[in-house]
């Protein structure tokens, strides 16, 4: 789809261009090529041209060597810094190639070593040598192969309006596979997991080795622990849906105890948490990062309170990430969303389509809705995973 | 609750009270009662009073004899015409209380043969005896008794917070329970049923015998149809959820298939149509209503295209209806919900929180929401009503 | 963008192609042009491509005759029928290419005397020569011009998150140069219109010349008079927002006194009704339908109960309409979407992002949503429409 | 309301009852008054329900002291602390009755010195005494005076179905009247309000001495600042609604240019930010507070980026506030109405009903819901508020 695009700006930018070649891929691994020559007003106007390009991962053919500059200050980047998409990204350093490292949206490059780094801006250091302009670095956007396979037909599309069990079937045979083949699968979960009752799901989930991170905040471990010790996710008895008397303390209780014994991890060990997400994470050593919020009551000893420091976290465990299952949150889904190489499978769970919506206005195309309610998507998804994986 | 409301109001009105007698319902099953005097400035601001005390069901003792008029033409009614809520309601004639039937909101009563009747606007008819004024008219809101049940406890409540698989458990008991002594269940759905692959499960139901009436649209049946017949859903396989080449065009064939036989009976007669909602009604003789709307195309030849006559049709077959599930249908929820008398158990399901809000503003009190996936809910439903009547 | 679709598709159903020609516009109002040569593996999978090719709007050269078949009975369609998109069409018959009239989607090509006319199945009647196959069949898909307007740039997308005040400004400048050039404009309006107290803007809107045809039900007419006579809406206070007492009967109050004159137009004359939507509409001659809904009471004498002449009313009313306001309501903007061709102006007003979305996905692509409260979004866009007018 | 609830809880825990005394408010501003001996089955069964009794507001005569008990470490607290609501609250120590400085709820009261002090469980220290039980401990709830304003029948209701003009009128005549008589307004405010270009409204608020306090994060200051600087949000410009090419680089252009400048602050001085909501208030002296989450970018000098020591700041800024207005942001609302004392008037204005009712169901019972899009509130009800100022 790209060639069109490619001819429409260079004429929207009153750019013209000759096709000098031009090849579809007639196979279906096949990419397509094409080579056009671009004409621009001047030098100016040419090069405004190409910097468009660019970004729509067009090859510029002088491989120019890639521009830098220094940090003036710690946080503070030189003029005209190249700002990163999610993209595969190559520089062009010392005549060849080289792949810039943890990649994510609306960063900045800095070459060290010989290296590329992707570094968000409080990270940058005085004296950094932060990649400026769009000269000699080289974008890569995601090849959607034309053998499409059941996963990928469900992308870029948001709808209600769709065969919700057999999807949750394609997500669980996904997930089983890419287990198989030795892939990471992250969870991104919201608190509604433990209100709704999907909890157990969750926890059986991580308890037989198909979640490899778990990436949330406060609410979710209080509630979960919540229930684990008085059967109630904020006040109301998770087995009848009612509000128990009284039930409004548990979470602080909840809160206190915790703190009390040091943090969730002694809690397990104690033997006061016999259940639930936590539990499995701690049983089955999964990492997890709780990132704090203005809304956290406590918050739990495990909670990074300072945001920038647990979105660096965040940024370090999702490397190597294959997959990630966004349940039924709008803040982190968008936060992990930004911290994504556009090649991660992201799958987003809510029962308003606006959450999926705005995290794929938000850069993460790669993202696939599926609009129901995690309450009965977590069950169905766990029972599907254990009978592929069976079978 | 009842009390202080009715207290507050004399007040609001300017007017004044004394309590004469008071007495709370000390057992759970009793009711509470309460006599008061009240005062107002003159008879005409004394008959404000009581009539807006009436409509609280506040019951004015002197029991005077209703008061009606004759409509002087077709659909013209009498001035300061009663209008019905959707509770109880009876009224003082020759001495005795008459109960209203084919209760409904928003609708007029009309005396005959000593019956009274409530009727829509258009089905009064010249010289028709309707009732005007609040006098000797006495109305019951339901009484909620004091020992909850579990699935009383979720009335009052929209939220998609809570555990769901709990909740549609509770659910499917009442169903089986209200089955067993002989109850009556109408099912309201709308096309979502079939594009979310749920209708295995509601034929399921219907099959089972625990759907007593169908009210829907064309769309239902059409998809419904579209599926035993092309495997499609508005184009879309039902079984991998992908577009299908010509898939469009499915409904359209669909519909003048249907037509060419005579209708949906026809065809599931001659083995067109072999499974599904509809081919469940028609081998079950479950009655169903298919109403029009300006949305349908066809449309088949059982949809009721004059939407007063569908509506009529609609309240008749609802009589002795005791619970009414409401599936993933703005439009049919609050029409139906309209005809309904408060007393008949009312669940919406809905992936938006609004249509059960719009639902319950509109005078639908007695609903309860889940808001959940119907693409979901009705398999695990189904799931658990088996379970449950096996048990 | 097609061009590479077309490709693509090609290689999908494993056809092979050579590029003959290819031309892009160069100036801003050109249009592209390709010429292909496509191989099947046989004449049958040829067809295939090609029919599928077709539906992308490619012209396949060798101009066959559109072939026909008789309709066996009223409503009951040739196998293999021609359903239609709404897209401009042309059928190739005696030699020459015939423009179908009153083209909309999910329709049938009738022939008669010449002319290709596009009907909905209930109105074919016995004998009528409808189109089958694609043969002879050309589609122009909606060009977008280069050199796009403020206006459209809205297009394709829908999201809360723009300059509202703006994008009603751009909406104001189209109305008024659309008038200014002799365009007419529609209007689908749901009973929001009035609650949100927006009606004297719509009002304003008819009586000032800027609305050529009003679609709606009957709620917005009982309220909209409602609040003529009684001053509320569904029985609140429009000028504060508060219920009234008793203010639940005067919606019906209000359809029994419209139906005691014999109508709105009546009730008009004689100076019942003496502002509002309704009023404006009358007294200015614009023409309205209001199509019933089974949530109708009443209804108003002017309310068309049986749908599918509502239908065939609303698409006869609709015949030169160049611009289509639908606001604040799903069914009728859906009903009404599938009634226009792709060229008609869309513009979708509502709270809620599902509803646009829904209007798209239904195949009115060309519908552009604005998230906004039709409370705030009819007077802003009134009292623009009257600066821009005046200036 | 409360009296029958009360007897219905005493009922519902199996207690019994006698009305002594019974006394309702006959002036509009009284208040109602009841004395009621409650009989139990043993005094822990009496304990019981007058601990519930307690939650309701009862006032408990035999003013027993306040019972309290040393936290046995930092943020550790002791069994069975007593959990605040957002009520007004006293404790009984030495034979008076003492009002909890700054309540708010799911908090703890340590009594230092005399005083009784409300905390949030992470700033309980060693040592503090900590009360326990509800003994001694009496809240009240809101009263609802009778003679209710324009402005609060508004309350406990969210429907999008309302005079969306008159309610605004109505919030501009109180926060008119609120500034005559030296009340403070706080605003709560989400990116939406730059995205929607409603900035220059809330600008002028400030400007024009309506707003006391900014509660936000870094994405409305940053974007807030874009506009100043490169005239768009989120790189779509804020005059047409169109993205801008290059534009998703302005957000991180505009951190990097406040860093190298040393903050907000800074920048305005040097005159680099010279109009909008962060100029207004640096040049007014408005304090403001931006919270950070995990989804910044930068942040700003001036985010906070510790969420425990933003809650606390925001806590103690927030103190004195009588009315807050929440403006499209879901969690600032919920975190910022956790905070809230129940008398704080709260206004909440969003596209989404969810929003609001979320909210009210996490305890801020006073909020009111505007559903409306921020884009067109902000200028109306600063158009409002001028004119209403001005007569």
């Amino acid at each position: 789809m790209i060639f069109p695009k490619v001819l429409d700006l260079i004429l929207d930018l009153e750019g013209e261009f000759e096709i000098v070649e031009f090849r579809i891929g007639k196979k279906k691994e096949d990419y397509s090529y094409a080579r056009i020559i671009v004409f621009g007003e001047n030098e100016e106007h040419l090069n405004l041209i190409l910097k468009e390009l660019h970004k729509m991962g067009a090859k510029i053919p002088e491989s120019e060597e890639v521009e830098v500059s220094p940090a003036p200050e710690d946080k503070v980047l030189p003029d005209n810094f190249y700002v990163t998409t999610n993209n595969r990204t190559f520089i062009h350093h010392i005549g060849k190639w080289v792949e810039v490292e943890g990649i994510a949206m609306d960063r900045v490059i800095v070459l060290k070593n010989g290296k590329a780094i992707c570094l968000p801006i409080n990270e940058v250091k005085k004296g950094d040598l932060v990649v400026i302009g769009e000269r000699g670095v080289r974008i890569i956007p995601p090849e959607r192969p034309r053998k499409s396979t059941y996963f990928e037909f469900m992308g870029g599309k948001v709808s209600s309006e769709r065969p919700t069990e057999k999807m949750i079937e394609i997500i669980a045979r996904e997930i089983v596979e890419l287990k198989r083949v030795g892939g990471k699968i992250a969870v991104v979960a919201g608190p509604a997991v433990n209100h709704t009752a999907a909890r157990d799901a969750l926890a059986g989930l991580i308890r037989d080795g198909f979640v490899d991170l778990l990436l949330s905040g406060n609410a979710l471990a209080v509630h979960d622990i919540e229930i684990s010790i008085f059967g109630t996710s904020l006040g109301m008895d998770i087995k009848s849906g009612k509000p128990v008397p009284g039930g409004n303390r548990h979470h602080l209780y909840t809160i206190s105890k915790i703190i009390a014994v040091g943090g969730i991890k002694n809690a397990v060990e104690k033997g006061m948490v016999r259940d639930g997400i936590m539990f499995e994470c701690i049983r089955k050593r999964i990492p997890f990062i709780l990132a704090g919020s203005i809304r956290d009551d406590g918050p739990l000893p495990e909670v990074i309170t300072d945001v920038m420091i647990a979105k660096a976290e965040m940024k370090k465990a999702l490397e190597g990430i294959d997959m990630v299952l966004m349940l039924a949150t709008t803040l982190h889904s968008i936060a992990v969303g930004n911290l994504l190489p556009s090649w991660v499978k992201t799958i987003c769970i809510d029962t308003n389509p606006a959450t999926v919506m705005k995290l794929i206005d938000r850069g993460t195309y790669q993202a696939i809705g599926v609009v129901t309610d995690v309450g009965l998507f977590l069950p169905t998804l766990y029972a599907k995973v254990k009978e592929i994986a069976h079978s």
